[in-house]
C-alpha cells in the first residue's frame, strides 16, 4: 500500500509540509505520472492530463456494450470507496457515485455535515481515520480549505494509508472539475490540433470562481494558448493568476468588452455568479451583469468551430434557447465529469489503467 | 435511444403537450405494449397490465434461488437508475431500491428536498437534466404535480433522454401503487377466474386519496367489476370519478353503510385518512370515522374467497387483529410492490422483459 | 425461513417474553450455535465466539487477494440487508455497510429519524415490517432499548421473519460492539495463550458506557480472566455488574489509582465520558478526570505485549502521540469491527459460514 510517496510525507511534520510552495509540495502529491492522491489541480503536468484523456475516451467507448460495462465494473469489484461529501453537492456527488458504479467501486456515503462523532467530541482527524479504515479510496468534498491535503498527509505517517480525491474544499481547491474542463476541451479540439494555440475567454464571476483559477493554470501546459478574461471590474480575475500566467509566459487579455471578444474565441467558458459566498450588503451582486450573458444573437458572432462551456448550475447567464446549438457542449461537459472520474480512480489503482488500454487495443 | 414517442414529443412544445386530454396524451407516453416512461396510471392498456402481472410472477418464481436471483441480477447490470424521491417517502424508495438490487440497476439516491443547486438559483430542469446525464433510469417522487412529465418531455427533447418513472407527485399520481394494485388483485383472483366480475369496495378517505382514484380508472379495463364507494359525505369520492365511470359504462354503488356492503364484496380497499394535506382547521378529519374501520367481528361476513387490501401506512382502520386472517393481503401488497416495480423497469428496457420470459419457460 | 426458535417466540406473548430474565430469553435468541437474531452481547456461548472469531480471521485473510474478494460477494449475493439507523451513528453504520460490500449482501438504508410514516401516523412495528418485506435481513441502530428485541419477536409471529442484527439501542447494548472486543483480545493474545488468565482494566465512564458492561459480561467466558474497574467514583462500574461477575465467580478490583494498576494489565480498555446522556446540570462531567487519561509517560510502565483498546470515539483520554506505539490496537479494532461483522452476517446464513471455511482450506 506504501509507494514512494507517502515514505516521503512521513518524513515531514504538517507544519513543515503546510508551509511549502505548491511546485514544492508536488513530490508529494504526484508519484510521477500517476496521482495517488488528488488534492490540487496544479498537481497535474502535461503527460498525465493527456493520459487521463486518452483513459477517459477509452472508458467511454468500452462503456458503450454490455460487455463492455461488465469488464469494467470487474475491474475494482473488490475495493470500496467513501463518498465524504460534508459539504452539499448533489451533482458531484452524484458524478463520482456513477463514476465507482461505472468502475466497479463499491460506493458508501457520509453526506451529514454533522455526524454523530462531531457531537461526542471526537477530532475531525479521527473520524476521518475511522472512516479510511473500512475503505479503499476516500472522496472528499468539504467546505475547510486545505482538509483533504491535511488527511492525506495524516493517513500517510499510518499503517493503512489510502488515496484521496479531493472533490471540492470550499472556496479552494476543485480538481476534478478543472480536469473535466480539460477534458471537455480535449475532445472538442481532437480533431482541431489538440487544444494548443486556442484563445479561451473566461466571462462571469472570475474572482471568486475556483474552477476559472484551477482551469487557468492549466491551461499553461498548454502552448499557444490565449487566455481571456472578461468581467465586470468588481468580479474580475485575481492578480495572483494574473502574476502566475506572466510567470509563465502566457499571453492573456483582460477585457470588460464581451461582445468584441466573442468572434476570436474557440473556447468561452461562461460561469455563474457565486453570491453564496457573500457576507457583505453593499456586493457586486447586486449590480447589472447582464452584458456578460451569453444571448442567442452572439450565436452568429462566433466562430463555426467554437464551444461554449459552463461548470453548472446556470443562472441567466447563458440563455437556455442556446442549448440546442451544436456549439454548446456545458451538457456534454456534465458527462464528460463522469468519464475523467472514471479515469482518475482506475489512475489511482495503477494496473487497472493498464488493463483498460489493453482491452481497448485487443476489442474497439 | 430515441424512439418513436420520443420523436413525436419533440415536435411539440410543453404548452401545446400540456394541454392535452388524457387519451391524446397516450400515444407520448404509452409506446405501443412497452412504456418508456411511466407517468400515469391512466397509460397503461389491459393487454400491458396482463403482461407486467406475468412478468412479476416469472421474476417472483425465478428470484426463490439464488442461480435465479444471479440471472436476474446479470440482466440490467450495466445500468443505473437515479431515484429522486424529494418527497420523504421511506417505502416507495426502499421499494424501488429493492427493485433495482433484484434487476441488477444500480441505485443512486437524492433525497434532500433543498438541494444545493437550487441554493445556487438553478432551474430544477436543469438540475434534473444534469443528474439524468449520469443514469440510465430516473425514478422520481415530488411533491410536484405533473412535474415527472415536465422533465420526460423535456429529456425528449435532448440527446439523451433517458426513461422516467413517476414514483408520486404530490395528491396527482402515483402509478406504480395502481400497478401493485392491480397486480394483487391479479394474484388474488387467479384461480378465480380472474379479476373479471368481481365486486371491489373502496373505503375510508376516498375524496383524496390518489390511489383510489388511477385503481378505479384501470378497473374499468376489467369486465363486469363493480365498484362500491364507502366513505362519509365529506370524504366521498368525487364526482369526476363517477363520470369516467359512467363514461365507461361501469358499474358501480356510493353508500354510507359499510357493514351492510361486507358480504357482497370480493375485495375491500381500506384506506387510510389523508389528513396531511389538511389545511382548513374545521376539517372532516375531526369526525368519528370509526364506522368506516374493519373490525374482527366484520371477518365472519365476508366471503371466504374475499381479500382485505390497504395501500398502507394504516392507522385504526384496519385493527391489527386481522392480520392473521388469511384474506388480509396487505403485507403480501407490499411485497407485490416491489415485484411489479421489478417487471416495470425490466419492461422498460425491453429486451430484458423477453429475457426473463424465455429463462422462465427453460428452467422453471 | 422459519427455525425452531422461531416456533418458540410464536408460542409466547410480548408481555410474556418481554418479562423473562436474560437466561430464560437465551433458547428464544440463540438457536445452538448459530444467532439467527443477534440482540444482546450476553446471548453469545464461548464456542460461538470461538467460530466467529475464526470465521472473522479466514475473511479477513481470503479478502486479501482480488479471487478472494470475488468469493466473499459471491457468497450473500442474492440477499438485501437493510441498515435501519434511526439514531446517528456514522462509524457503526459504514462498518456495517462495508462489511456488507464485502460478503456481497446488497445494502439499503434508512436513516431519518423522522420518516415519512411515522407523520402520517404509521405504528413503528408496521414502519419495521413494510421495510422488512424488500430484505433478507434487518441492522438496527435505534435510540429505543429493547425496540429491536420487539420487532423480532414480532416478525417471527409473520410469514416472513427476517433475521435482525442490533447495531445499538440506546444505553442498552450495543452487541457486535462486544464482539468486536471480543474479537480484538482474541487476535491480540493468539499466541500468548488466548484471552484466559489475562488482566483486563476498564477506565473511564464505566457506569454509562454499554460496551464496558457487554465486554465485562463476555469474559466471564473465558477462564482465569481478572477484570479492573479504573474510574471516579461517580463514574464507576454498576454494583450490578459486579454482582454478576460475584455470581460467575469471577476476579476482580474496584480502583481509583490507574497508574498503580497500569503494569500488571494485559489490556488496558479506555472509554470515553459518555456525557451526551446527560440531563442534569451539577453532574460529575464537569470533573477533572485527566487522572484516568493514559499518557505517553505511562507507555514505559506497560508491559510489552500489553494492548491498549478504546471503543472511539475518544477525546483526551488517550494522547494522541500513543497512536505510533505498537501496543495501541484501537485503530486495528475499528478495522475488527468491520470483519466480525462480515463473519456474524455469514454466520446468521449457516450454510455460507461453512463455505468460506472450506474455502479457507483449499486455497489459504
Amino acid at each position: 500500500m506504501l509507494n514512494g510517496r507517502d515514505r516521503q510525507l512521513r518524513q515531514i511534520t504538517w507544519d513543515a509540509y503546510s508551509q511549502l510552495s505548491l511546485p514544492d509540495k508536488a513530490p508529494y502529491l504526484n508519484n510521477g505520472r500517476r496521482p495517488y492522491h488528488v488534492l490540487l489541480a496544479q498537481q497535474f503536468d502535461r503527460q498525465t492530463l493527456d493520459e487521463l484523456g486518452m483513459l477517459a475516451t477509452s472508458i467511454r467507448r468500452i462503456a458503450k456494450s454490455k460487455a463492455g460495462m461488465q469488464f469494467l465494473q470487474d475491474l475494482l469489484c473488490h475495493k470500496r470507496a467513501m463518498l465524504y461529501f460534508t459539504q452539499p453537492s448533489s451533482r458531484t456527488f452524484l458524478s463520482f457515485y456513477a463514476a465507482c458504479q461505472i468502475i466497479g467501486l463499491s460506493p458508501a456515503e457520509v453526506r451529514d455535515s454533522a455526524t454523530s462523532s462531531e457531537m461526542k467530541g471526537e477530532a475531525p482527524e479521527d473520524t476521518l481515520r475511522t472512516f479510511s479504515s473500512y475503505f479503499d479510496l476516500l472522496v472528499m468534498r468539504t467546505p475547510k480549505p486545505g482538509f483533504a491535503e491535511r488527511i492525506a498527509w495524516l493517513l500517510s505517517n499510518t499503517e493503512r494509508p489510502v488515496p484521496i480525491i479531493n472533490a471540492g474544499s470550499g472556496k479552494d481547491q476543485h480538481p476534478t472539475q478543472a480536469l473535466l474542463d480539460i477534458y471537455t476541451l480535449q475532445r472538442s479540439f481532437e480533431h482541431l490540433g489538440g487544444i494548443e494555440n486556442k484563445n479561451v475567454v473566461f466571462v462571469g464571476d472570475l474572482g471568486r470562481g475556483r474552477t476559472v483559477r484551477s482551469l487557468s493554470c492549466l491551461l499553461t501546459l498548454y502552448p499557444g494558448v490565449k487566455q481571456y478574461f472578461v468581467a465586470p471590474s468588481e468580479l474580475q480575475i485575481g492578480q495572483d493568476v494574473l502574476d502566475q500566467l506572466d510567470a509563465a509566459d502566457v499571453d492573456y487579455e483582460v477585457s470588460y468588452d464581451f461582445e468584441n471578444v466573442i468572434p476570436e474565441t474557440d473556447a468561452i467558458y461562461m460561469t455563474r455568479l457565486q453570491d453564496e459566498w457573500d457576507k457583505g450588503e453593499n456586493d457586486a451582486t447586486k449590480s447589472d451583469n447582464s452584458q456578460y450573458f451569453l444571448k442567442p444573437e452572439h450565436l452568429d458572432k462566433m466562430k463555426n468551430t467554437a464551444v461554449i462551456m459552463h461548470p453548472l448550475p446556470r443562472r441567466d447567464e447563458i440563455d437556455s434557447r442556446i442549448d440546442v446549438d451544436p456549439r454548446a457542449v456545458y451538457w456534454r461537459q456534465v458527462r464528460n465529469g463522469m468519464w475523467i472520474r472514471v479515469a482518475l480512480m482506475a489512475s489511482i489503482f495503477g494496473k487497472v489503467a493498464d488493463e483498460i488500454f489493453n482491452f481497448y487495443e485487443l476489442n474497439m
